[in-house]
């Protein structure tokens, strides 16, 4: 049976935000609450309490079901939440608990990989069957599409595009490794270099975003006075884009991509950081791959949740012997 | 109709070689020729020559169709060459000049990708759905067998695992670039350093492996140095083992395989540089990763020819509506 509607749910460490999507991506009802820090069964009943708050007045055979993504690493043949740093969901059954509660099927995945599904279905990357997604965030996440379909890898565990190696022996990582990507394109990375440009007196314009506090910038501050045409923060995101470009240039090279769609709340606010970006794998990539097209995300927040609506259809769908 | 045999051609900057394949890669004929060295036609017509050799006691019902690896930058949708850099075939149609003069169809791919469908089909990746195969030779290659099916990119130019950047600003790389995994790892890199080691006193067994001649050192004496127990050769070995493993811990990151094979002339001989990348990735790779396998090639020089002979028996099948 053709179903009208999909639920997802956006599980992020400081909220989760639930939607009621159309096959076609539209949000029709939405609800959000920040996320319990009090223990794995409060972010599963806060998770319950949402789906139930935006399916309230559909029927239910009406509802494809329901995909969750989850800031985790997820095995997505067992549906198994192997590891899971910001909340303490490692090793619950998830899926199993909002399932034995709601009587529709339920689909989990990593949030990066719902963000990408969402691109690939509704945003940026609608129609294109070769992509590779990397989100700017606090981490440098992202999602693979090839051949038309989301890759996942092995294990579910596919698409960390933040944790490969760009400079041997380089600046540690968040994830304990040295010179990966978020080494120096996570939050933690610019900030640091925006507070390096604070301290000293051409920095003065971040340092002013952070009410005169060098120590305080973030990557946010950095962001905001680049945006407003500071030549030194203008600097530190254009270099960083410049590493982003030859990090994707082996990308490129290993993969090639038709489209490289860069998002997260950096990706997607940093237009100077992705041009750079660009104009790097245009430049350095092997010859006949240079036609990649490098575009900011179009979903912004949304796109983990229409996404994880997205999966919610498409296994609806396989489960029914539908093709889309 | 199930035929039995499929000729498989691998066309090297060296040498030529053909051979007729059964469906389970029993090579049961098998030429070979130098590679001409005036002109396109010329290498064109020693491919049709072989052929036709391994082809000659064969009844034309009983083969699927002909492979062809070349060393070339293939778009494999439109069958064309893009970019081969030692052979003068970029833009010449060989696959209809092939089928115009053999009443064949002819499917041609990057050498690459033939030797990685040989061990997905035939060597040590059979019955692996997914897989990264890296060639050592005289450049650093590869090819990505995906959810079981080789993966090719957008244009079919995908695979090119050495040229991502492991060090930014690091040491040339053929291709242009720098810091890339075959800087350090392709045969001239690997000689470099063995010619470095033998200028001093301790580099003594590599020296005279190249009859005391520090200049004349290549990978191969360092290599056999290597294996014989010559210390210092050893540590070259480890060293590029190491960055190689430190590279392949960011693809493990990125694409979550289940196995690793390295191939190529240095990557089967070489087996304490294979055993070092394959520790760094199991110390270094995000949790949950960890248990991917990396082993050696097992097919050689043979690769090549019986995955081009693999990649013809599909390409019928999936004419013929037949699955494997």
């Amino acid at each position: 049976m053709r179903t009208t509607y999909a639920v997802g749910v956006d599980v992020g460490g400081t909220r989760i935000a639930a939607g009621l999507v159309e096959r076609k991506g539209r949000m029709v009802k939405e609800a959000k609450v920040l996320t319990p820090k009090n223990g794995p069964f409060a972010v599963v009943d806060a998770v319950i309490d949402l789906i139930n708050e935006v399916m309230a007045t559909t029927h239910p055979s009406e509802i494809a079901g329901i995909g969750i993504g989850l800031p985790a690493q997820i095995d997505f043949l067992k549906q198994s939440i192997e590891f899971c740093t910001n909340l303490p969901l490692a090793g619950v059954d998830v899926r199993s608990l909002i399932m034995s509660r709601i009587r529709q099927d339920v689909t989990i995945d990593n949030d990066g990989h719902c963000a990408g599904i969402g691109e690939a279905r509704f945003g940026a990357a609608k129609g294109v069957r070769d992509c590779v997604m990397i989100t700017l965030g606090t981490g440098v996440g992202g999602a693979l599409l090839l051949d038309g379909e989301p890759y996942r890898g092995s294990r579910g565990l596919g698409g960390e595009i933040g944790h490969m190696v760009v400079r041997l022996d380089g600046p540690p990582c968040p994830c304990g490794g040295f010179g990966h990507i978020e080494s120096y394109l996570g939050r933690p990375a610019i900030a640091a270099r925006g507070r390096e440009a604070a301290r000293a007196y051409s920095g003065q314009d971040i340092r002013d975003r952070a009410n005169g506090d060098a120590e305080a910038v973030t990557a946010e501050h950095v962001v905001q006075a680049a945006l407003a045409g500071d030549e030194i923060a203008r600097g530190i995101l254009i270099e960083a884009g410049g590493i982003l470009g030859e990090a994707l240039v082996g990308i490129v090279n290993l993969l090639n991509p038709r489209l490289i769609v860069v998002g997260g709340g950096i990706g997607e606010s940093a237009d100077m950081l992705v041009a750079r970006a660009a104009e790097v794998i245009a430049e350095k990539a092997l010859a006949g791959r240079r036609d990649v097209k490098v575009v900011q995300a179009q979903l912004g927040n949304d796109a983990g949740m229409l996404g994880a609506a997205g999966l919610a259809f498409d296994e609806h769908d396989s489960r029914e012997g539908l093709h889309r």
